[in-house]
């Protein structure tokens, strides 16, 4: 049976597509406005959530604490070939960053696979034609420099747009299918 | 009296905020459905328009003649410091980088200004906030490299998202104010 499981990749992100400034910079993005608590209501929905260790240890800056989850409800997987957690709490695990240990996490999850923040870890994952939805939240910024997307990935993807809802304060989300070439 | 006219910024971009690939490519944006309808008949109501160099020259591509006007019922001023057009039509005048030439250019047309294409050119606009309005052909594609919305800026600046607009084949038009701190 073929798994369906998809990975989403929920981010926001600059019309210059960064998703942070300069030094991880978030300030600019609309933190308020009933876009970002449909974005909240959404990550209800998962129960299982991917990041890179710089998006893990981001959490750190907001008081999060060495092998706590940023999201309760979910489960962590953190995908480094560096990151040690001790004490880690039972839903936060660290991953090689494997192919296997992907698919093995979409197979094993009961929702679709929540991408958080992407970067380094987004490209790889994109020109490994495993981000399967990317949700796309516009910020109205220019941001000029930063973290991109999808890091230094340099690959073209054509998107399949499935929806486009503007919100308060010029947020507009936007819902794309990833067109890998079979 | 101030002078009322605006500069319109209207323009393709992937999500990763990218206006043509590598080698100037665009064969990956939309080049047809309403949305890019929308666009021919909006830019009917230009009178003037701006460019730079890279993008005047980029028409010789489809078989442009040098001198010639790109959009033939419009004014067109070529920013460069070293294009010389030989036998240019009386609508088509190079200009040297000057923001005074803007200023005036502004104040003469009867219309709000087109700034085609962009790049390098509506950085150094956008840096000198001479920018008034961004529209964005938001197209379903990730391009991952090329030529950037607004060239080598850095710089980061607020925007006002005044609509959005889905068309066919996953176009999105936004229209936005870019917000100067005065």
């Amino acid at each position: 049976m073929k798994n369906m499981r998809k990975i989403i990749y929920y981010v926001a992100s600059s019309i210059d597509g960064f998703i942070a400034g300069v030094n991880e910079d978030v300030s600019g993005f609309k933190a308020t406005g009933n876009g970002v608590q449909k974005y909240l209501d959404d990550l209800q929905e998962f129960e299982t959530v991917i990041m890179g260790r710089k998006t893990y240890e981001f959490g750190y800056k907001y008081g999060l604490q060495p092998g706590d989850p940023p999201y309760p409800h979910m489960n962590h997987f953190i995908f480094s070939d560096s990151l040690v957690l001790d004490n880690a709490k039972s839903n936060v695990k660290v991953r090689k960053r494997d192919l296997q240990e992907i698919h093995k996490i979409k197979k094993d999850s009961k929702t679709d696979v929540y991408l958080c923040g992407g970067g380094t870890f987004a490209g790889w994952l994109l020109e490994n034609e495993l981000i399967d939805v990317l949700k796309l939240k516009l910020n109205p910024l220019v941001l000029g420099n930063g973290v991109k997307l999808f890091g230094d990935s340099k690959k073209s993807y054509q998107l399949d747009l499935r929806s486009s809802e503007p919100f308060e304060e010029g947020l507009i989300i936007n819902s794309y299918n990833i067109e890998y070439i079979i």
